[in-house]
């Protein structure tokens, strides 16, 4: 991505506009704020596909009426360390984190906490819940299922989505192990950004709408497939496939929710499922007190060591060695928390093209 | 692998031979039966690696003293939903079995069950665990850490084991689901098979000694490494390595195991960590009820329309479509306990070998 390209916006005036369209249209204060927050998130960590450039994905739906603004959020079932939630087809950006907190305090009596939701909506990216997790020294879990875009291995439609995990691990002094990754071989955007640049995309990454090996990303956007992670079946694609399937079940079979292709879409212009098998998407929260397991602060320095050891690794010739988990996500924060964030034309378009429909100002860089 | 091969044995004789070789080392009658149980319970599914073939290895680490035939397997820690076990350096195949149980009934009590545990050894394969848990009619999780022989993404040494992930969910009328999944893109069985079939290994397996990618499955077995699901940064491997990160840590670092390149060789002639970091090797096993979170029933119907429908999936061209997980160790099994385990020469010399060594027999397939 061409830095000449991009726009720098402020993360305040981003956070800002994000709220105003969520409050326009009859979101609480509080909600509109904590969507916005996942929103930003995603944009500071680098992950650009799941911030800003969504909100117009998220207008059109609360425009539509597709989404309930001020959702009652109801406990459909618990146990000491579970709880089932109905998301009363809220915002995913509010829903996750209402269910994420319930998941912390479950963990807080009892140990460790688990909560599936149907009846919600796109969360953002898993790794938000995971932070939050952190910031209260648990180990959180997050995990959702979204619109179908996977092949099965051996299949020729799509039949999960990229059907995100994410698991974080505190240390002390070295920086926490996050991990946040689709089960999918590669994120829906880095086939999108090939599209824009004129590139091809590696084997392995998808499939035509007839199920052949494609290279070309148009074939990919105009009705063709993801490949689950490992590609093909000799490099283990059905470990990926598992994977998606394991995130599928525990978002949505075990909440009551949508699953695999009956999924319903996050974009307005998708296809509508042939037919519906719950409430809404599904999510799965998870977290778990250190203390619970072990002494935390001996677990801490035990992961600083991890950290140590790792970064250690005698590297791969042609390359400066692994990273860790996370790393990338918290360079590019420390990055966008001083310099701001980037946003590509079309996403200014998008965002211009709100603020004008509903005259909520949007601030342009300086 | 070839029928003219292998020596067909009952799974009756294997599990009485089994079952004798623990008991000579003073093993109790009720541990030996269960490690004889997890031992065939791999033979069955058709994951040969993991089943008598590797008998001559626990007989090795008994007769040496490194492994401890009665152990005081003890709760360091616990809450209403947690647990920590210490091993007591004893077989992982009667460690394993009991942790879980452990898991299963904190479950029954709180929802779900979570128990990390050091101070054991390998415990067989992942999938056994899940499956005691589809019998008690909960959702199973099991993972272990096991010897390096995984390299990070752009490392150029094993700093990680195959570290595997099990995770099953039950059906109605359908099998179930039954995910049990290294971590690495191929386990190292394949690599072994390559190599005394002569044949050559596909790209994306693994790396040579000096952290080159290799085809030659000598090359791995020599000093070289395996490479983590996904296989190059470009498909996403380290999503693989994250994954193996994530098994390590919640099996080792949080129960006080040996993590990465410190944890404890499962065979003799491997050579010996440069220092230890905890207690043995680590696993980690979690159980849920599925009335904790969604009427059982219900669950298990939509569990049936699940496997319906994804054995709908179109076909990709060339094949029969896609497989549910758990698909290809169910037939086996169904085969195999018709007609017996097949063995392979090497593994029915290194059978005869105990036996010869310590005076049990092995009865011959007729």
């Amino acid at each position: 991505m061409g830095q000449a390209e991009t726009k720098t916006f402020s993360v305040e005036a981003l956070r800002e506009f994000a709220t105003r369209i969520f409050l326009h249209f009859g979101v609480s204060q509080q909600d509109a704020a904590q969507a916005a927050d996942v929103l930003l998130c995603a944009d500071l960590r680098g992950i650009d596909s799941h911030g800003v450039a969504r909100l117009h994905s998220y207008f059109e739906l609360l425009q539509e009426g597709k989404i309930n603004p001020r959702p009652q959020v109801k406990v459909i079932r618990s146990t000491a360390s579970t709880a089932t939630l109905d998301g009363d087809n809220g915002l995913g950006l509010v829903v996750g984190p209402q269910a994420n907190r319930m998941a912390m305090d479950l963990a807080e009596k009892s140990g460790t906490g688990w909560v599936s939701v149907c009846a919600t909506n796109h969360f953002g990216i898993a790794g938000y819940y995971v932070l939050k997790a952190l910031e209260n020294d648990l180990i959180g879990w997050a995990m959702t299922n979204s619109t179908k875009l996977v092949a099965p291995v051996w299949g020729a439609e799509p039949m999960l989505g990229t059907n995100p995990i994410a698991i974080a691990f505190p240390a002390k002094d070295e920086p926490p192990i996050v991990i946040d990754m689709a089960t999918s071989a590669v994120a829906l955007g880095k086939v999108e950004m090939a599209l824009r640049k004129g590139t091809s995309i590696p084997t392995g990454w998808g499939m035509d709408r007839e199920g052949r090996s494609t290279t070309d990303p148009e074939d990919i956007m105009k009705g063709g497939m993801l490949l689950p992670l490992g590609s093909d079946r000799e490099r283990g694609a059905h470990k990926g496939y598992c994977l998606g399937v394991m995130v599928d079940v525990l978002s949505a079979v075990l909440s009551g929710a949508n699953w695999g292709p009956f999924t319903v879409p996050f974009v307005l212009r998708n296809q509508i499922p042939s037919r519906s098998v719950g409430k809404g998407i599904g999510h799965f929260f998870g977290a778990m007190r250190i203390d619970a397991f072990i002494d935390a602060d001996e677990f801490k320095s035990q992961m600083d060591e991890y950290v140590r050891v790792f970064r250690a690794t005698r590297p791969e010739p042609g390359t400066s060695g692994p990273l860790l988990p996370g790393d990338p996500e918290r360079e590019a924060e420390q990055v966008r928390r001083k310099e701001g964030i980037p946003l590509l034309p079309a996403v200014v378009k998008d965002l211009l093209d709100i603020s004008e429909k509903i005259g909520v100002p949007l601030s342009e860089p300086h």
